[in-house]
């Protein structure tokens, strides 16, 4: 483990229960486990039937040639498990500057959300007072939630994105960091980049100021980040294009999230046939980009963005709180796409991906109601979009799994027991109530329905201890 | 206030910002009040403009000849307001035997569920133990989720339904108990009562032991409870209606959840129309009949409800977890009908009232999804369901509001402030983050959309504290 921001020592063994997604349908419980994992957070060794200290010092030491004063220890305690982290992918679409609005959009819609809350406070986040303050509280939030990787939309402000940098790689949040690009009169007066050429240049100087604070990426990746086609100009879109072609770094924009806005889109672009194919004759359909919605794609634009090889970032609490639509998720699944689940902040209220996967399962069942029973995704499905999904939706291929090989990119997941009077757990435990004859399945199952950060007892982004609940 | 279980003064000044929902379009923001409650947990003066102990004590002991130090001050901090409790018509459908099971359905619908999940677990309840366990944590959960009162389907044994209506008792929550009845030979064999007689014997038991425990219903009341019409006799029904009209008591059951149910219905009942009309037919809708669920009632059919004014449970989160449809809360609203909101535990996964209110803004939202866009529900709308509207299902007048007469049935709820650097607050005091900016409807708005048991600090019924984070 990297001990230059901590004491932590450098190697580490966890003991316990660990529960993983390694496909879609292929939940896997690793009861009684010890995942080994080296000074660099990498998993080099896991090993079943360890159920202790003692044997794990016995047996897993001689053999990774490890000393004992190198290694720390952690043994989950009965009734936890280890879970891998919510991960890029599972978090791909969160924009922090809205963050402070999670709970506000009263009556509105998609259009007038974006006109009445969200544009004044992404232009507020202006001030680096306040957008400390809010991209801290909002990354923190993240984190304490089990969300060791998100893709953020940023704001159009330079500074302040390189803000949002700095703060994630300062509490060694993995991150893909977008400065929104927004050059077109659709966009307030008050709130808009210049020309595409300020827009070209602005996204420039925020990935060079990302590569003098992470040369490596070995944390903060920028992402370039067309807020979505109405607020773009062609100039704009096309330079973006130019710009990924360049440096090959992804993409994240909007698609078909609402009736209203398709409309909007077919207005302001009457020669193309299709939202999916306004992005792709400029040029950002790859393999590296991330399309966020998908609410409402025609089967051609699904065809295409498949073709393409585009990935999907399924926001299911928007989709509810704005009344959007329902995504067809078992649709774009059966077609071959990858998704991921984002929280869509502020236009979903909940900053946690362990929340968004409630929601997708609940959207799935609002979708089985018109008629597709197939359509209902199960426990195992949403937990692998939040995780082993996710991973691949961002392109990141060494997370979401515990596996030799993989990254230290961790939670442990405690819920508590209710005792012979019926009288605990407290509010300090979290909603979840084990009465003791739950297997390991039933409780991660509880804890998908009732967990909160309360359950999160601790988390780990490549080795590291990023949060903890013990303090 | 009742002192007979605690050592709480006689009487109390509640001070600060309080919220209500006086109709279903009328929330009232009391900024800056006292609410006098008397020895007897009545409201007995509301007054504006009263921000402090010294100006309450100068003002309005003299006014109420009360002194000082008959009277206990509770006033509430910057950030917190009082809320009404979320009162038995909120909670109008909550199986309390069911709750070791909440977040546990798996790929389930409606009669698969009560037979792999629900009849099981009902019926293990018959050891005392077990039930004096799950009862326990089931209620002090409802009461730390701010449930000042709740409606309960217990299961068929005597015993434990006796034991819940005494664990209701001793821990001062206002509740309906309810005795299953299921002769039918549609339940299993291993949990039916025996014949229609024993079944009308049981009830009449429970019905007797709350008369012992708590004679002049101050906060127990019996409840009649036909589970269903698949699970009962035509005489079981019969004799219940008799009963009902001998006794004037409330009746609950459920009515039209689910498609596959509605078809059973139909095969066990060949010779009625519809659904309502078996009950009607049957003496059992009367103005004291709360009909949960009501998810696909035909026009007739709530014409038919509307007609006999029975009341609606409307239960949002299992409407999504089971899959079993969208309730079309504005349309039976718009017939008239009252509705308040039930958790469904565990057909839903949450005992949290707030919880509901939220799912039933989004299921609103499916709902509009469809073409109505007037079904969309708003803040104030689901609030209120969740207090006043709730109130007036279960036929309580004098609790859900702050007005004078009322019973002071209340909740304190706070909401911490982000610190200047953001990082407070911590877990410890809940989802909600308030930057400063936000006014008192922004603040209810964040509340009910990240909100949970943390945000309630201390809960009251009748003028007792029940329930405080404090300790």
């Amino acid at each position: 483990m990297d001990d230059t921001k901590s004491n932590q020592p450098l190697k580490g063994i966890f003991i316990g229960d660990f529960i993983h997604c390694r496909s879609l349908d292929d939940l896997e419980f690793l009861v009684d486990t010890a995942v080994c994992v080296d000074e660099k957070g990498w998993i080099v060794m896991v090993e079943r039937e360890v159920s202790d200290q003692i044997k794990a010092k016995k047996i897993l030491l001689p053999r990774l040639s490890w000393k004992e004063d190198e290694v720390i220890f952690k043994v989950a305690c009965k009734g936890q498990f280890f879970f891998p982290g919510f991960i890029a992918p599972t978090d791909t679409h969160i924009h922090a500057p809205q963050y402070p609005n999670v709970g506000l959009f009263g009556k509105t819609s998609l259009l007038s959300w974006l006109e009445n809350y969200t544009f004044p406070s992404e232009a507020s986040l202006k001030d680096l007072d306040t957008a400390r303050k809010v991209y801290t509280r909002c990354i923190q939030r993240s984190l304490s939630n089990g969300t060791t990787t998100a893709a953020y939309f940023a704001t159009i402000d330079v500074s302040a994105t390189n803000l949002l940098a700095d703060i994630c790689f300062a509490n060694s949040q993995r991150a893909f960091i977008g400065r929104c690009c927004m050059d077109s009169a659709v966009n307030p007066i008050t709130y808009r980049d210049a020309s595409y050429e300020t827009c070209l240049a602005d996204t420039r100087a925020t990935i060079d100021h990302i590569a003098s604070i992470d040369p490596t990426n070995s944390l903060i990746m920028p992402i370039i980040t067309p807020r979505f086609a109405p607020s773009c100009s062609t100039e704009a879109m096309n330079s973006l294009s130019f710009l990924q072609k360049e440096t090959n770094l992804p993409v994240q924009t909007h698609i078909s999230e609402n009736r209203d806005e398709i409309a909007l889109v077919k207005r302001l672009f009457p020669q193309h046939t299709t939202y999916a194919e306004i992005y792709d004759e400029h040029g950002l359909l790859c393999e590296k980009t991330i399309l966020a919605h998908a609410v409402h794609l025609t089967e051609a634009e699904a065809d295409l963005i498949k073709i393409r090889n585009c990935k999907i970032s399924h926001c299911p609490i928007s989709n509810s709180a704005l009344g959007s639509g329902e995504a067809r998720v078992r649709w774009l699944l059966k077609k071959g796409l990858e998704v991921g689940l984002g929280t869509d902040v502020s236009g979903g209220y909940s900053i946690s991906i362990l929340e968004a996967a409630k929601h997708a399962l609940l959207v799935s069942r609002h979708v089985a109601m018109s008629g597709d029973e197939e359509a209902k995704l199960s426990v195992a499905e949403v937990l692998y979009l939040a995780t082993r999904g996710g991973a691949k939706v961002v392109g990141l291929e060494k997370v979401g799994t515990f596996e030799v090989g993989m990254s230290w990119d961790s939670q442990l997941v405690g819920l508590a027991t209710v005792g012979e009077d019926g009288a605990a757990p407290t509010w300090e435990d979290g909603k979840v109530d084990i009465f003791g004859w739950e297997g390991i399945e039933a409780r991660l199952e509880k804890w998908l329905f009732n967990g909160d950060d309360r359950n999160t007892l601790a988390v780990w982004v490549q080795g590291r201890l990023v949060h903890s609940r013990e303090g």
